[in-house]
C-alpha cells in the first residue's frame, strides 16, 4: 500500500507500523519456520511479555540488561522487565515447568522483543525472535541437529544457499588459561584476536611462551570448514584445547552428514559477541551479502543443563527471501449470492464484497472481478 | 505436558507460560482466524507494542487508559505505553499512514495486549487479540460483513452455533435527549436500564412523560431478533430513535441474508460497556455457556470516518473450540538416513531423531517409531 503522510515524529525511533502487504509476510514467514521447527518435534512455548526482572535477567539473561525496558508491577509492587530475548524464559521454562518432562526436550518459540536501544546494524527497537532450543543433550548431533534444522527454516521461506559460520568461542579462553599468562597480556591478546591482528597477536603470544603457540596457526587456519578443521588438526595444541578442536571436528562432519554441500566456515580463535557459549557457536548467514539471519550455539542452561539452540531473525530473513506474489482479489459486485461467494473463496480466490455502488474493482485494488458469476482478470493499469 | 513443579511466584499474577501443546494451539487459533479474515479481503497491519502515549490513547483509547502500562523512553524521554487494546493503533494507521488508500478499507490484527490489573471475569494481564476493521464505509451491508466475518472466523477454528447479541448503545440516549429530561431522571434511568429494573424504568420513564412512553416496551423486547423487531416496530418512537430501530432492522436483515440461520438476539435498551460506539454493537457468544468470544460495532474513526469492526478472544475461543488431536510423532533410531527421515516429514510425520543410544520412543513421547523403515504405531500405555 501507499504511505502517502509519513509523519515519522508519530512513533517513538525504533518503532514502525507494518502495513499490508508486509504484515502479513512477517506473519506467515514467522509461521512457517514454526511449522518447519514442529516437524523435527520442537514444541511451542510462549513466555509472557513481561516477567519479574529477577527471573528475566538471571542466568544468560543478564547479557541483556540493559537493553530491557523495566516498570514497576502496581499489584506486586515489584520491578518487571519487558523481554529484549526470549531464549533465558525458554530455559527458565524447561528447569522449572517441564523440569519432569523427559531430555532431551525440544522447545520452540515465536515472539516479538523489545530494546530500550537500537544497535548501530539496526535502529529497531521491537524485532520478531523465533528459535529452537534442544535441553539435556550434550553430543555433537545435538549441535548438529539445531544447526541443521535453523538451515531447513531458511528453506522453508526460500532461503536457500545460507552459510554456517562456526566460532570455538571456548578455545582462545582455554590456550590462554593454560598458558597462565598474566591479566595485562591477556587482555592485550584478546584484543588483537578480536581485531584480528596477526602481528600483534604473534607478538604477544611469543610472551606466553609454547603454551600459546598454536595462537597465530589457528589464526590463520579461519576459513572453509574443511582447510581450518586440517590446520587444526595440525595444531600443536594442549589437551584442552584439542578436545575443543576434535569436537568441532565432530560436529561439522555431523552437520555434514545431515546437510550434504551446506557451506560452513570456522573461525577457531574468534569469540567477539558469544559471552555465554560453552561448546561451538554458529552464525548463520543468508546468500550474498544478505547478512545475518540467526546466531546460536552450546550453552549451558539452568541447574547446569547442557543445551543447544539457535534464534533466527525474520526481520532480516524477510529482506534476504524472494517474494511471492499475493493471492487473487477477486471484486464481488453488489448482489452477488452468498453461496457463489463461499465456492469462490474456497477455490482459492480473497473477496472484497461490493458494500455500495461506488465501490468498484480498480479502486479496490483487486486483480479480478465477477462477471456472470465467472472471475475475470483485470487488466493492470500502467502507472 | 506435565507441569509437575508449578511455582506460582515465578511469574507476575495474571501473566502465564502457555507450555506445549497448547502454545501451538493457540497460534494456529490465531492464524486460521487470520486466514479466514483474509479471505474477505481483510489486509493483516501489525502496530508496535509500544508508542508514544499522547497518540495511543487519543480517541477510543482514552477508555481504556487506566489499564495501560506506561513508561519513559530513555531515547525521546517522552512517555510511552504499551497497548491495552489494538484498535485505536489501527484506527491510527488508517487515518495517516493509510489516509491515502481508497476506501472501504479492510483491516485487520492480530497480537498480544497487556493490561495493568485482570478483570473480575479474567485474572489474565496479558491477551491474544485479533480483529477486524472496515473504514469509510457507512451502510448496513458493512456492519453485517463484519458480524459474518466474525462468525466464519469462529467456525474456522470449529466453533459453531455461536450467537450474536447485538444491542443499539444510543438508543437509549436518544431517547432521553428527546425528552429532555433533568440530569437527576436522567442518571436514575440510566441505572434503572442498566439492571434491567423494568419497575424502575417504568416508575422514572412516567415522570419523563410521552417520549419515553417507548422505553418499557423496549426494555420487554429483548430477545430473540424477529420478535424485538416486530415489537420495535410496533413502538411509538421519536423520529431519531425510529431512526435507529430502523437502521437495526436493516442490519439483521443484512447478517441473516448473508449468514441464514445466523442465532441472533437484540436488546434495544443495553448501552453497558459500548461507550463510543454510535451504532449497532456487537457482542459474539460461542455455543452453550462457552462465554463471550468477541465484541465490537460501529464508531466514528479518527478524523470522523465511519466505521465498524470487532475484536476477538483468541483465549475464549481456545476453551469453546473442540481439540483436535496433534500429528503423529515418529521416533527415529540412531542411524535413520536423511533421506528416509526427509521423506517422512513430506509424508505429514513430525520427525524426533534419536542422539544418543538412551533415547527411545516411549521416553520422547512419540506416537510412532520406525521399524525397517516403516513407521509403526505404538500402544499407548495406559496410565
Amino acid at each position: 500500500m501507499t504511505d502517502d503522510t509519513p509523519n515519522p515524529a508519530l512513533l517513538p525511533a525504533g518503532f514502525a507500523d507494518a502495513l499490508p502487504p508486509e504484515a502479513e509476510r512477517e506473519a506467515a514467514f514467522v509461521e512457517a519456520i514454526m511449522a518447519s521447527f514442529a516437524l523435527h518435534g520442537y514444541e511451542r512455548v510462549k513466555p509472557p511479555l513481561l516477567e519479574f526482572e529477577d527471573s528475566l535477567l538471571a542466568g544468560s539473561g543478564a547479557a541483556i540488561a540493559e537493553q530491557t525496558f523495566r516498570l514497576m508491577d502496581p499489584v506486586s509492587q515489584r520491578m518487571m522487565g519487558l523481554r529484549a530475548d526470549t531464549t533465558p524464559q525458554v530455559a527458565r521454562i524447561a528447569a522449572t515447568r517441564l523440569a519432569a518432562v523427559p531430555r532431551p526436550l525440544r522447545l520452540s518459540y515465536a515472539g516479538q522483543v523489545l530494546r530500550v536501544r537500537g544497535t548501530q546494524l539496526s535502529a529497531a527497537r521491537q524485532l520478531p525472535q523465533v528459535g529452537v532450543e534442544l535441553i539435556g543433550a550434550e553430543s555433537a548431533a545435538a549441535d548438529a541437529e539445531v544447526a541443521v534444522v535453523a538451515v531447513e527454516a531458511l528453506a522453508a521461506v526460500g532461503i536457500e544457499n545460507p552459510s554456517l559460520d562456526i566460532t570455538l568461542p571456548t578455545m582462545a579462553p582455554s590456550l590462554l588459561d593454560d598458558a597462565e599468562v598474566s591479566p595485562d597480556l591477556r587482555r592485550r591478546l584478546a584484543r588483537a584476536l578480536d581485531r584480528k591482528d596477526a602481528a600483534a597477536v604473534a607478538e604477544a603470544a611469543a610472551e606466553g611462551g609454547a603454551a600459546l603457540a598454536g595462537l597465530t596457526p589457528l589464526l590463520h587456519a579461519a576459513g572453509p570448514a574443511d582447510g581450518a578443521l586440517a590446520a587444526l588438526a595440525k595444531a600443536s595444541l594442549p589437551p584442552a584445547a584439542r578436545a575443543i578442536a576434535d569436537n568441532a571436528a565432530a560436529v561439522i562432519a555431523a552437520i555434514l552428514a545431515r546437510a550434504p554441500g551446506l557451506r560452513i566456515t570456522l573461525d577457531p580463535v574468534e569469540f567477539r559477541g558469544f559471552r555465554y557459549h560453552t561448546g561451538v557457536a554458529f552464525t548463520l548467514y543468508g546468500p550474498g551479502a544478505s547478512g545475518e539471519m540467526g546466531r546460536g550455539g552450546r550453552y549451558l542452561a539452568q541447574g547446569g543443563e547442557p543445551a543447544t539452540g539457535i534464534s533466527l531473525y525474520p526481520d532480516a530473513m524477510l529482506r534476504a527471501a524472494p517474494s511471492a506474489p499475493g493471492p487473487a482479489r477477486l471484486f464481488l459486485p453488489l448482489g452477488t449470492d452468498v453461496a457463489t461467494a463461499r465456492r469462490l473463496r474456497a477455490e482459492g480466490f480473497v473477496t472484497v464484497a461490493a458494500l455500495s455502488a461506488q465501490d468498484d474493482a480498480e479502486r479496490l485494488r483487486c486483480s479480478h472481478t465477477l462477471v456472470g458469476g465467472t472471475p475475470v482478470a483485470l487488466k493492470r493499469k500502467k502507472v
